[in-house]
């Protein structure tokens, strides 16, 4: 059966994916960059910067590199996509991977604001939808032809996914900083009901958490 | 230099070192204890218990241990004491420990209600201080002889002495499960300046943090 997956979502020790003041000047919010360095540092992540790999592994690189295996839709909220808010103004805007984004498959942006279809280089088609959770998941899974979906963030979209039950598993990054503020993860799940912890590993920089759906 | 240090201390993946509603019924609050079964696992936790030790070891059983090494004085916040509020009402009462707690040194608990000092079997003296934390420290120093002083919490009085720079060494024993209310470590820290997370390590139960001062 086809998942729906979380990978890589970075988390401080204090529950934030992202810092305070998230917005066009600060797309990860203050200080918010902090929370990737783990990834930038992977040889996945140097490519994904155009700098030349350094042939380390590692359990960061394992873990960087699992969240694209397998993938052929994805999913993510609004302000993934980008810094604007209510009605879209720049229609052209690619996102902010810039005209080339690295998914190359179906991205389902979760909006109240629908429009049209925007298809970039590299075949990524990104769609705006405000259909609800499970319809977006459906659409995705059909796109993704019997691979899974991921789930690629924010906060909001993954905890609305997480109190319906449909994330099927759960990578976390938790970088072990405070950022006092911005956009929580944990707030609003509860004790995160018919989920467990089911794998943990750090590495010097990060310490890896897989979440997964508890089998009864 | 003799150091104060903060072991063993259990936080959930959301931030609380203790569940909802503590007091007399849920001394660490509803689904509190959950915190701790890593430590009641282990050989020194079971010994604590009165369990049979089995011999095992690991990075769960090291950390345990750590705790105690080199330490000749206890500091601690009221709460971890006991569940009384306010004016205190029976002064016999040895805290949570039973007649011969676990000390065997002098320990001073921080509170705005002083009293005077309780001694118990073992060894184990609670001085009972309203004293500014550095001047509680220097008691604590003293009585310690030359050995280190063991901070043992609660999240208010590791606050209070972090925001002072007056811890050097604290271990943060993370369990991988959401609590969803309770008493948050981070709250009020900004961003820990001064710290660093200085090692890092995963056993399948928890995530053993250690944070040291930055060495300018």
């Amino acid at each position: 059966m086809p998942k729906l997956r979380v990978h890589n979502l970075s988390v401080s020790l204090d529950g934030y994916v992202a810092g305070p003041s998230q917005g066009p000047d600060h797309p990860l919010g203050i200080d918010g960059e902090e929370l990737h360095t783990w990834l930038f540092d992977t040889d996945y992540g140097r490519l994904l910067l155009g700098h030349a790999p350094t042939g380390e592994r590692g359990t960061d690189q394992d873990h960087a590199e699992a969240g694209d295996a397998n993938i052929g839709a994805t999913i993510m909220g609004r302000n993934m996509f980008g810094p604007a808010r209510g009605d879209w103004q720049d229609l052209s805007w690619p996102g902010w991977w810039g005209p080339n984004p690295p998914f190359h498959h179906d991205v389902f942006v979760l909006t109240h604001y629908p429009r049209p279809d925007l298809i970039v280089e590299g075949g990524t088609v990104f769609h705006f939808t405000d259909d609800p959770l499970g319809i977006v998941l459906k659409h995705a899974l059909v796109a993704a032809g019997g691979r899974d979906v991921r789930l690629g963030g924010g906060a909001s979209a993954v905890r609305q996914y997480l109190l319906a039950g449909l994330v099927d598993e759960m990578h976390l990054a938790q970088v072990p900083i405070l950022l006092d503020g911005g956009e929580r993860l944990y707030d609003g799940l509860g004790r995160l009901p018919g989920y467990e912890c089911s794998r943990m590993e750090s590495s010097p920089a990060v310490t890896h958490l897989t979440f997964s759906k508890i089998v009864r």
